[in-house]
């Protein structure tokens, strides 16, 4: 069966490092994104301590990267991987979700962002402020950045 | 300020380890529970090496406890901290959400659990569908087993 995280679209790709790769995702969260595993692993009870030391890394570098160019406060991080067990040949690849989460507005090239529900935990249903043009600008902060703050 | 997890309430403590503290919660997900850290760190970030080692192994236990007590699928688990962020002076202490989700029903003696849910995001709104002498119960379980599934 074919695996979505195994082959991530590069459009999206904004950092793949030696265990992890960052993937841009739907910017209803300023700069939400998902961490997955480079090795096909199901569960995250396999991750090799290398593995798990360079999750946090890994986040860390998110969250000092994002407070830097955006003023974000924290992140909200999570594994989940809900939707794959919907599927009747269910085959789950590791991946963590992560929702930047922002006290105060951003003004991003003019437009403003505000996380409506800061201070509470995310809403799914939440929609996205930003146009294309912001959303690859977004996009290309967070790539062009990155290895700034990654401390391996 | 005082912090809740620095000194949890220990009629709730189902096992406390050398860097995390395992602490049962509310039962609207089966096993529903908290782990915290030991040491009061504000960020995941400042988690040690062997911190998120352990975080790895302390889910593992979790997750195949539950899978041998009551038929648990996996775990979503999550790191958020955001009511902490609603206070004027947040200090916020590490601590890891953990909803285990269940693909078929379960009988707890004599009490059918559903997750109704399964296969999607947990429902922060879900009811308790049990009374407090089967609440006991899970604790008891739970708390009794869990030193033979922590492989540190």
């Amino acid at each position: 069966m074919d695996c979505y995280y195994c082959t991530p679209d590069e459009s999206k790709v904004l950092y793949k490092g030696k265990f992890w790769t960052l993937v841009f995702h739907k910017q209803d969260y300023l700069g939400r994104c998902i961490l997955n595993t480079n090795r096909h692993i199901d569960n995250f009870s396999k991750l090799s301590d290398d593995e798990i030391i360079d999750l946090r890394n890994m986040l860390s570098a998110v969250e000092n990267e994002l407070k830097d160019l955006f003023g974000c406060t924290m992140l909200n991080w999570a594994c989940n991987m809900n939707n794959v067990y919907s599927e009747e040949n269910p085959n789950p690849h590791v991946h963590i979700h992560i929702r930047p989460r922002y006290k105060n507005p951003v003004n991003i090239n003019g437009t403003i962002y505000v996380d409506r529900e800061f201070g509470s935990h995310y809403d799914r249903k939440a929609s996205v402020q930003f146009d294309t043009v912001t959303i690859k600008f977004i996009f290309n902060q967070i790539k062009d950045n990155f290895l700034k703050y990654y401390i391996k």
